[in-house]
C-alpha cells in the first residue's frame, strides 16, 4: 500500500461523486462499516453526520479509519485509503453538509434539526483497483496507476 | 445494531449480487477495506482471494471482521455485518471462486495459477438503510426493515 500523498490519477478519482463504505473501530476494536458520503478537497477527506451517530463517539476514541470508495460506473474501479481523523467540529451552520449533500443529490439537506458534525480524515496510504474481471486486460484504459 | 440472525427481508437482500466493502484488521489494530465479492447461503458469508492476500493473514490473526453491502441499483439502500471469521481452507478445486465469479461475471475466475483461499464469516450483528435522499420518504416501498 503506497503512502501518501496520492499520485495525481488518485486524486481526480477521489474527487469524483463515489460510492464509498467507511469502516471505524468500535472500542472493543472490532470493526464497524457504513456506507457514507465524502468529499476530498484534494488534502483532506470531509464526512459528516449527526451527532448522536455512534461512530462519532468511536472516532473520537480513535480515529483510525479506512474508506474505499467505489466508481458509481463499475464496482471493477475504486480506491482504499488508510488515515487518522485530525479534525472534528460541530456543522453549525451545516455548510459542510449542504456541500456534500449538493455534490450527491443536487440540493441542500433536507433534515434540518439534528445537529451534525464534521469530521477531516488525512490520508497515510492508499491502494487501488482498476480491472474488470469480465473484460480483457486493457492497460492503456486505466485511468488508475494500480 | 440488531444481532442475528438477520431478518428474511435483510436475508433476501444478501442474496443479491451486491457491491461490497469488507473491513479486516491489521496487526496494529487500525482497519483496512477493499471491495470484494461474497455470498451469502442463508447462514453464512463466503469471500475468496488470493492466498498472497496480506488480509488473510490479519483474518487468520484476528478474524473480527465488517461488511457493507450496497445494492447495485442505489446507493441508497444497504445493509453492514459485524462478524467473525470461522472458516479458513484452500478452495482447491477452485469450487468457491468460480462460484463468485459465476455470480458476479457469468463465467469462471479467468485466473487460475495463484492459489485461493476461502473464507466463511458468521454475522453476530447487522445494520441497514433503505431511504434515498432524493426522494421523499415512501416507507411503503422500504424493502429493507430500517
Amino acid at each position: 500500500m503506497p503512502p501518501a500523498p496520492v499520485p495525481p490519477e488518485v486524486s481526480a478519482f477521489l474527487e469524483q461523486v463515489n460510492n464509498t463504505v467507511i469502516a471505524t473501530l468500535r472500542p472493543d476494536g472490532s470493526p464497524h462499516t457504513t456506507a457514507t458520503w465524502y468529499l476530498w478537497d484534494g488534502d483532506r477527506i470531509l464526512v459528516n453526520m449527526d451527532d448522536v451517530r455512534p461512530r462519532l463517539g468511536w472516532m473520537r476514541r480513535d480515529g483510525r479509519v479506512a474508506m474505499t470508495m467505489i466508481d458509481p460506473e463499475t464496482f471493477y474501479r475504486h480506491v482504499s485509503i488508510m488515515g487518522r481523523v485530525v479534525e472534528i467540529y460541530e456543522d453549525e451552520d451545516r455548510v459542510d453538509i449542504d456541500r456534500l449533500a449538493r455534490r450527491y443529490t443536487g440540493k441542500p439537506y433536507p433534515r434540518r434539526k439534528l445537529p451534525r458534525v464534521s469530521v477531516w480524515i488525512e490520508i497515510d496510504r492508499w491502494h487501488g483497483w482498476d480491472r474488470d474481471p469480465r473484460e480483457k486486460a486493457k492497460p492503456d484504459r486505466s485511468r488508475l496507476p494500480v
